[in-house]
């Protein structure tokens, strides 16, 4: 399969925020559109915990991304006049270093010797590449759900590193209910025979906890509301159903199952364990004397687009208010925008329309 | 300790709505007051998932029961003029029959050979035990959460059993995101391997999964709201921390830890699963071809006390106003009360202060 992902090399080593550094460490990125000569045309994109740097086709890699309906020519990010970077997250498994890359002092792969991982690390990683690609300014920072909490963390770390902002269902700080479910979802990782401290392999391979983390990620990505309307109380049919005892019975429960099987093997349990927990970690107030409100102040933008969901569990509509209050305190031009998309925090993903107009409105006027 | 259960034996054999029967099975449940003369003043409460008959203390059992301000002498539920009857649910393990009794037919432990619990059994048991009592007509029928479900079931199957009724926190169907996390609970204890199809023993005991499933349900039970107020981002103190990797960090994740660690080996795991089950199996709508307003309108009561609590993310808000309407469309007069309280599903429990005023004041006026 072809690929677009080329590879930016970190500055060696790369100190991380909570001690130990890396050495060799790099990013996975793709770009879109071209770079213009004033290098005044550039959107970063950071990404959710599991995404890749692929949100999108292109001619390398025709297959389609993540965010394949917003990026491209004529599209609400229009490729035609943004260069669109998108990185994948510094400790993930998609190209950039994490867990189970090999670690040069020992030669083996790192696992739990992987350092602490936080949301800054990824935050100073991405404006790494940025600079490393020769831009002083992005146009734009736009970071969705973790990316979003990483997008803050370099707007504070990084003054005047962006003239405008998009925050899409995200956390100036992580919350005791996601981190109760995300404290869970490593709980069945853990407690999984075959995660053996991190030293699983392709044959003993924690796949049980990965399954049930997984489930209950989509479980909390979406809304109760969707699915009455999508599932209600439909049953599979019956040589769709297992023989084992309390095999899954209703299409509910094989969506969920349907979801589990295609992330389990695809995405590193240990990587998941240090990107969730970052993601607990993160806590804005810690730049400021434990006050969100005074980290907030410290972002220089000239212009936000902050965008939540009524529907969210896991990144509720009033921590999305926080940060466009914040921002607008901060002296930026706040675009506050809360739809009733019925899909949850996963609707950036999916509900292109609602969000593709309020984006492609924010970036016309810029 | 002492004991202040008492025993109710079913007719044998017990006929299960699903198929098969029950043996010599009974029903554990406690009473509290005087039944008048006329024998019309009787409450049955019929409980959620995992309570026992013991709701409050009496002078065989002084202890605290799980509904303890909510009912005796001037309480909202008064035993002064009321005669309160709790029963603890077939299939539980709380002293009424389930799957980790002994199966007369073998000599051994049910296990997952009880037959297919549904909360019709549950509700046939129920009303057996009433009619036992010498109680032809109960004067209110209260449930909630899963006992919500049984009363519908109840007050369908037996038109003229129950002149008022107190619905709470219920829902006249299971909806996909209740299964969804039902189904992930049940999956956590099956994946745990001392599960073994059912086949654990005390030594050998599906602890992890019984702990990720409590946990989840504790999530669920409650609000991000309550959360945010009552554990913020606190962490523990250092000496109350693990030293494994990834082990706890936040008072959020040890609130869960012991709630966990309360309930593992409390509850029979194979009864947990078929309670479970039972409530992703109901649904009112199937006593009238389909239809749950249909259904609803089979009941006959004169007056209903319905409330929801609009933190509810497992039984919501509008499944109460469905409630609500079907009966008001039944003919009863129906009070519907939505409250605010900020602990979720779980206020019924501790909300006493909103609940037991609305509750007291349907009840004075019967």
């Amino acid at each position: 399969m072809s690929d677009a992902r080329r590879y930016f090399d970190l500055s060696s080593p790369f100190a991380m925020k909570r001690g130990g550094s890396l050495v060799g460490a790099r990013l996975a990125y793709e770009t879109w559109g071209t770079l213009s000569a004033a290098r005044d045309n550039a959107i970063l994109i950071l990404t959710g915990l599991s995404p890749s740097a692929h949100a999108t086709s292109n001619a390398d890699d025709p297959t389609p991304g993540w965010w394949e309906e917003m990026i491209g020519a004529g599209k609400p990010i229009d490729t035609d006049r943004w260069f669109v970077i998108c990185a994948n997250t510094l400790g993930s498994c998609k190209g950039s270093t994490g867990p189970a890359d090999i670690d040069p002092a020992t030669g083996a792969m790192y696992r739990l010797d992987f350092p602490e991982l936080t949301l800054e690390d990824a935050a100073n990683a991405s404006h790494e590449l940025v600079r490393g690609l020769g831009i002083e300014t992005l146009a734009c920072l736009l970071g969705n759900s973790m990316g979003g909490m990483t997008a803050l963390a370099y707007l504070v770390l990084h003054p005047g590193s962006a003239r405008n902002h998009i925050s899409i269902s995200t956390a100036p700080q992580a919350q005791p209910f996601a981190i109760a479910i995300r404290s869970l979802q490593r709980e069945a990782i853990r407690l999984d025979p075959n995660w053996k401290s991190g030293h699983y392999d392709d044959e003993h391979y924690p796949e049980a906890g990965m399954s049930i983390a997984r489930k209950l990620g989509v479980i909390t990505y979406r809304s109760a509301m969707e699915w009455v309307g999508r599932f209600a109380r439909i049953r599979l049919d019956s040589e769709q159903r297992e023989e084992e005892p309390f095999a899954v019975e209703f299409q509910i429960e094989s969506y969920l199952a349907g979801h589990a099987r295609r992330f389990v093997r695809s995405f590193d349990p240990n990587s998941y364990l240090y990107l969730s927990r970052a993601s607990d970690w993160f806590d804005l107030a810690e730049h400021a004397g434990g006050n969100v409100a005074a980290a907030l102040a410290r972002i220089d933008v000239e212009h936000a687009l902050v965008i939540g969901v009524s529907t969210d569990i896991l990144f509720p509509l009033p921590q999305q208010e926080q940060i466009a209050e914040g921002l607008r305190a901060a002296g930026a031009e706040v675009d506050f925008v809360a739809l009733d998309s019925p899909q949850g925090h996963d609707a950036f993903l999916v509900d292109i329309e609602r969000f593709g107009a309020a984006i492609a409105r924010f970036l016309r006027a810029r």
